[in-house]
């Protein structure tokens, strides 16, 4: 079959690989409908912690077409949703709802690499989620949404404790950053303000639910969300880039008592200790445990209430991975589709 | 009136001060009954941002002498216990529970100085609380701790998120660690691990409620944590010390989806983002609202169903002061009561 592989920075190839087998009795081989390209992804190509040859991808939809003897909810001809961390989603971790760091986790960038055409999925009873049937093709985008940049943007929105009456800030207008608007919208915030420079990335925050546009950064970016909030800041703040000024920027933009949700893979950053405790914020953040919001969250796209495959600006073959790549690089491209 | 200055690392002198004075409606002046030196007044004595000549105390008891025109909850003659942040109880940030960082907070410590005879309260009725009457004197330390020793350890256990049938690890065992410990055990943890190296400190530990002590740190010491916890790290840890090593050790014990809970003064910390991130913790902290539990605090001390007062192992009079101190940075005492 043929994959995506990262040789160094900027350099992404597709190449024959070997095709996936069962090799577990709780495995599943699904045939990949679509994939995609996540911000994260970018961080190696652009230089950061560069592996020498990586497997790259971990969002993915695809129908089953292998099982193991043991895997009993999903089965060959099902449409399956996977979150971007293997769980077994039975151990205490998964039970209290973070399955991206159950005790058999598995990142799924890396080891197994679904930009291609099959992929094997361990732990395919606690990892994939199969739709009510199969999906039309219009929504195959907000399900692969799902596998990663809505649920990690659902995430953020609920570690920020995002809910009825509360004022939101967003840090971060990539596809996680507005996919943490639309969850914020569905979780009843009263006030979401965007905080984005690109006309395009603004008309799909409002488009999803934002209310407020903030250009500014630093200092006098956080003046804005001080203007917008009584001079308090916001009780939620969504942080969805990773490196230390979002960080900062999120943190200093939270009242006194408010929550971070935090959810950019974290880069060179440093929390200054003394800043952290006068703040007196909650912040709660990470790799998301996706598979936690999966079944509502195919629920909400099947019964056409959301639709957030909208992140997804440009649609290429798997073999075109590297102009993939290139666009969203340039920042040509929100995201990225693949179809194998 | 006499009072503690503190003039520089290690130099700590009680003189004549001015008699407080009512300046503004709001405020109350009270006669002190009881101060004492805080852990994190150590922080200056032992060189830490030592100001040039500060006034020293930020913990108190006393009896209204006087209060203006526009004080409605207490009266002259009423037995007080306050928070050692000044708070106007009414703002939004207040409203939710976070008093410490009031929009109108004034921190006591410096700007008032409890280590004195008298001191003047600013927004008295949204710092006070009155205790149900005037309190027999042995009393007197138990509420005294809950000015702030006993409201931070509570906020930590809180922040923490201790609850019934969780694992909690307490990091530090000075004062507010212990007290730590006695909230937990409040509020229904099922094991209580202590990490103390010293003797006496171990022995009020298990009296206020610690089922383990791990005398081990850093690395070893988060193995003993997994260890107590089938390998997954304690659901809360409440860090009680400030310090780069207790707050890394507090993240490290705590499990994917856990919480710390941290109130010990931030000192030269700064926290790995890459760390955090992939460590999937929620971390709350900063200055105790002590006030938010006050009243409740104050019940179960008058109610006798808690006995924080013996967190002070040693009384001096308030002239004494230099030698409270002393005794404090030996760890020749775990806390020293001050009687004016």
């Amino acid at each position: 079959m043929r994959g995506v592989i990262m040789y160094g920075p900027g350099d992404v190839r597709v190449e024959e690989r070997e095709d996936p087998q069962i090799q577990e009795a709780t495995d599943a081989v699904i045939k990949i409908v679509a994939a995609c390209v996540c911000g994260s992804d970018l961080w190696p190509y652009r230089g950061a912690d560069t592996p020498d040859k990586q497997l790259m991808g971990h969002e993915y939809v695809g129908v089953v077409e292998q099982v193991g003897d043991e895997v009993k909810t999903v089965s060959p001809g099902d449409f399956v949703v996977g979150s971007f961390v293997i769980s077994d989603n039975t151990c205490p971790i998964c039970d209290a709802g973070y399955q991206s760091r159950c005790v058999n986790a598995v990142f799924v960038d890396g080891s197994i690499g679904t930009q291609a055409e099959y992929a094997r999925i361990p732990f395919a009873d606690g990892t994939l989620v199969k739709t009510p049937g199969m999906p039309d093709d219009d929504l195959v985008p907000s399900l692969l949404a799902a596998s990663d940049v809505l649920g990690t943007g659902w995430f953020a929105a609920v570690a920020a404790e995002v809910g009825p009456g509360k004022t939101v800030a967003v840090v971060g207008d990539g596809a996680v950053g507005l996919l943490g608007i639309m969850a914020a919208k569905h979780l009843g915030a009263e006030k979401i303000i965007a905080m984005s420079r690109h006309e395009s990335r603004q008309k799909l925050a409002r488009e999803f639910g934002a209310t407020d546009i903030v250009e500014e950064r630093g200092k006098e970016g956080v003046e804005k969300i001080k203007e917008l909030t009584y001079g308090l800041g916001a009780h939620s703040v969504i942080e969805a880039v990773g490196s230390q000024e979002s960080m900062m920027q999120a943190i200093r933009s939270t009242r006194p008592g408010g929550h971070v949700g935090y959810v950019g893979v974290s880069h060179d950053v440093e929390l200054p200790g003394g800043q952290l405790f006068f703040g007196l914020v909650h912040l709660h953040g990470g790799p998301a445990p996706v598979r936690r919001f999966l079944p509502e969250l195919i629920q909400l796209i099947w019964d056409r209430k959301i639709d957030p495959g909208k992140v997804f600006d440009k649609t290429l073959p798997l073999d075109h991975a590297a102009e993939a790549y290139e666009a969203m690089d340039k920042r040509e491209a929100i995201k990225v589709l693949l179809r194998p």
